[in-house]
């Protein structure tokens, strides 16, 4: 790949050709970013808001991202539909779909955003971003990893790195690293998006035991503005991660994402299928 | 109100009525929750609810839900659409929207849930009740309110009370109360849903300010079954919310929500708009 004219292997994966149908687009699941069964979730609840992103109505700016996994995507072509079902005076409110191959195939992905024009207000930032070493003084995950969209971020851990022998003997579930995409790319609304999914499964980290898991809901909620996410340019943002409860079958996964410069750019919580 | 015969208010507000067309359904909105322009949220979120709840094709029970309040329901009646988009063999996937007066009129609040059927599997609260007083040994809020649908629960704060003046001295943004339905009710998912909802603006407690602020929207993950939530009867629940983050415009506020014998039964995040 020849970085000044090459295109991204992120704009490649969520890339939306408009249809000649409102609100319709066409788009293809990324080999680059697959995961075990499908496309890594990320991608997909990317994918979603890089619909209305680029749909010609959009008011405003992401606010908030419901993504629900309702199947794997499969290789190939899918439909995106992207619909703003009320328009207010400074809120917006869509309903998104992804179906494979069509529109009317079977439904593969669900999803709402709110958009918003955002105000200068009173503001605080009241979750610091933790105290820890700079990206330059932690180690670089090296190995290439077989599950292939892992090797398209760059992941520095900090705390709670996934375990290095299954033996059950797990105990908490934060994890706490500096990531951003690989190779850098400059930071968007899709990348957020897709890096609020970044974290392993909770409950591998928790019991140290890698029963089959896959997430079923996860909800972002954007903090910043696109000035602020363009002010980050390709740096990394700290993502920390934890469970607060695992009960028959489903466990949830809280996580904020703050920029190099401590800044909560989104926070996400997440709603986890998993076995045994 | 004659408790034996009576219909609860809560029941009353979330009824309806399956209209001839599939998945449609027709209910009215109550003055008992009335807030300040609409309403009650918590009970718009049950109402998405109660429509999949009472759907003859549904499968298992919530593990999700995402409302988005695009507008204020207004006085008379409302048209629910609950569509299952995907069903699998244990996860059901769902989009609801309310509309008013009919189907084809503006839509005033999207949703999605998921529903599944729940295994006994490996589990580990890992959010323990905070320790706390007995809802016995705390004051309940006695006066009557002049936003109707507060009068509806029986409130007993522990933490992070309303401001008593609003002085712009406010530092934290964290509550705790003892809450539960007032008549009592006992539990289950669109009273759960309800009650994710009934903290008041975190951005009022954080400032001591009274801002104009309204969820946008709200995401709810349950940890129980109907059997747990059927064990808790009409018992308190514990709530506990704060925020991350305020930043232009919105904030964003986590719950809990334990049952009195400690068992975490739903967590919520939610995004709210705020003014100045």
């Amino acid at each position: 790949m020849t970085e000044d004219t090459a295109i991204h292997p992120f704009d490649s994966a969520i890339a939306l050709t408009s249809l000649e149908t409102p609100h319709h687009y066409r788009g293809s699941s990324s080999p680059a970013y697959w995961n075990m069964v499908g496309p890594f979730g990320g991608t997909s609840a990317a994918t979603a808001l890089q619909a209305v992103m680029q749909h010609p109505e959009r008011l405003g700016e992401p606010i908030a991202l419901t993504v629900n996994y309702a199947s794997a995507l499969g290789e190939g072509p899918f439909t995106v539909e992207a619909r703003p079902v009320r328009t207010n005076r400074s809120t917006q409110h869509w309903i998104v779909t992804i179906s494979q191959p069509e529109s009317d195939g079977p439904v593969v992905t669900t999803a709402t955003v709110v958009t918003a024009v955002r105000r200068e207000t009173w503001s605080s930032h009241d979750t610091p971003m933790p105290a820890v070493k700079p990206p330059a003084d932690t180690i670089r995950l090296g190995h290439k990893f077989e599950v292939e969209w892992v090797n398209r971020y760059e992941m520095r851990p900090l705390a709670g790195l996934i375990p290095e022998a299954w033996d059950g003997g797990g105990e908490g579930s934060e994890s706490r690293l500096w990531v951003r995409d690989n190779p850098p790319r400059p930071l968007d609304f899709p990348s957020l998006a897709a890096l609020a999914d970044v974290f392993f499964p909770r409950v591998w980290l928790r019991r140290a035991t890698r029963v089959p898991a896959g997430t079923v809901s996860m909800t972002v909620h954007f903090h910043a503005d696109s000035q602020q996410l363009t002010g980050c340019g390709s740096g990394y943002l700290l993502g920390q991660a934890r469970a607060q409860n695992f009960c028959n079958g489903f466990f949830d996964q809280t996580a904020q994402l703050w920029s190099e410069s401590g800044n909560l750019l989104a926070t996400s919580s997440q709603i986890v299928y998993y076995k045994e």
